[in-house]
């Protein structure tokens, strides 16, 4: 283990294989052989999963969109004892196909899905974020498929690359651009832009993950009247950006204070929406 | 099962894990929730892998490519356990980075990679098919890549969706443009065109497997001083081919009869080639 990440979340404290506690799964996976699933990382605060809501529609859209059979309510039934006494912990649930019945891609239908329910401690590096984080871009570039495009899906060694390029743990995060040249979104986050008070986000109709976040956010900014659109942007339009955000499930908003060595305001579009999220998270949780 | 597999393909008949009996793996195999990794799949004739060399050789640059630690001779000997006494049978490998030992894409460089070798039956099919077979082009495109581009990489999704499109059986593949509308690949083989007596197959700079199938055929072709190219191809290089086929470790050459309902000759450059192949195989064969 690295010496800058804390045992909690190296492993899993717990671990589900559809219901049961187990770990291993069969070699026979094609989650393992073709990366054929999804998955969902769900931060749980006061042993109640946070935005579970979106989680589970988000998983039932990818997997109608794999066809891929899924009981929501099973899903959501095992979050919720996952996360039943826990102060902080991380979820993650991969949703996979399931064993193969044959050799090679076809899947004959009769497949029975595979859940992985996965219970990690809550990094300790994400409380001292708040005040803003710095950020590069990624030399990986991400390559476009509209048929997978928003599914948080397994097929990930893109993002594993991009994340092997720095080491330097103060760099939270890199901006990934498709393989045209747009603007997508952080190896494990969406990006956001502030131009002239207005918020700027990828759209995601070629590549990228639409994160649960991102709608989150992309909401909040309706309700206190922002202008916010989905856009084709590129690094020009990263250039001109006056403030910078990223967002997913663990971390909520972080100001991007540093891009590139180029340092960027904590502004208020930024702080007004952190703090319009904050609220947001407040009311779901006391609504429990 | 579906009734058009036999039962000899449709598991493994011996699973090895890290050269041991087993059948499964940990639930926190970065293969599985990233499809970190890398896979051959090994025609076994007369207890002998075939092509095991250009296999090897394969695997050991994709692991290379990945930060993925191999010891090439380890592969070796399990391939050649597996194979021997087997008079026709597939072994597929797996390498993969291994065990997470952090959440999160970031790999700390602690890992221990896996192999898993995997033998099954011989697939019934292939034999019936040296007369030439049918072949469709998909809908689904391939995202580019270029730091992927090559590599029998676990991320599959794309060939699990373009093998999701037909359920006939006399239909053996399908075809694959980028999202740049090049023509790669079939969804588990590489294509040749012929066209004036020479033979063109994509370039695969941006997506796409190098097949060791496809680099056996290059360098017969060079022996029988054909002129073959790797180029830039699209759907009208592919109309105006006037023979087609495909390559894969197990099928070698299959001429493309008929590519979406037009017919097209089992022509005189495929049917060299085959010959060619079948003596080549059989040297290997020979020499052990």
């Amino acid at each position: 283990m690295s010496p800058d990440r804390p045992a909690a979340e190296a492993h899993p404290e717990s671990a589900w294989l559809n219901g049961r506690p187990a770990s291993e799964v069969s070699i026979e996976e094609r989650g393992l052989h073709y990366g054929d699933g999804l998955f969902e990382t769900i931060a749980c605060i006061g042993g109640r999963p946070r935005l579970l809501a979106r989680h589970l529609a988000r998983l039932a859209a990818g997997a109608e969109r794999l066809g891929i059979g899924l009981d929501p309510s099973q899903v959501e039934t095992e979050v919720r004892t996952a996360a039943a006494g826990q102060a902080r912990a991380v979820i993650k649930v991969l949703l996979t196909r399931g064993r193969a019945l044959a050799r090679g891609y076809r899947a004959t239908g009769g497949e029975i899905p595979t859940r992985i329910t996965l219970r990690y401690g809550w990094p300790a590096d994400h409380s001292t974020q708040a005040q803003g984080v710095r950020v590069r871009t990624s030399g990986v570039c991400l390559g476009e498929n509209p048929r997978l495009a928003g599914l948080k899906h397994l097929n990930r060694l893109e993002q594993v690359l991009a994340r092997s390029e720095w080491n330097d743990a103060q760099i939270v995060d890199a901006l990934m651009f498709s393989s045209s040249g747009r603007l997508i979104s952080g190896t494990m986050s969406n990006v956001f832009l502030v131009r002239d008070g207005a918020l700027l986000t990828p759209r995601l109709e070629r590549c990228g993950v639409a994160g649960v976040m991102r709608a989150t956010v992309l909401a909040l900014a309706g309700q206190l009247r922002l202008t916010a659109t989905e856009a084709e942007l590129d690094a020009r339009d990263l250039a001109g950006a006056g403030e910078l955000f990223l967002t997913n499930a663990l971390i909520g908003i972080h100001a991007v204070r540093e891009l590139d060595a180029r340092p960027l305001a904590f502004g208020a579009v930024t702080q007004r929406l952190q703090h319009a999220l904050e609220l947001h998270l407040e009311e779901e949780a006391a609504r429990g």
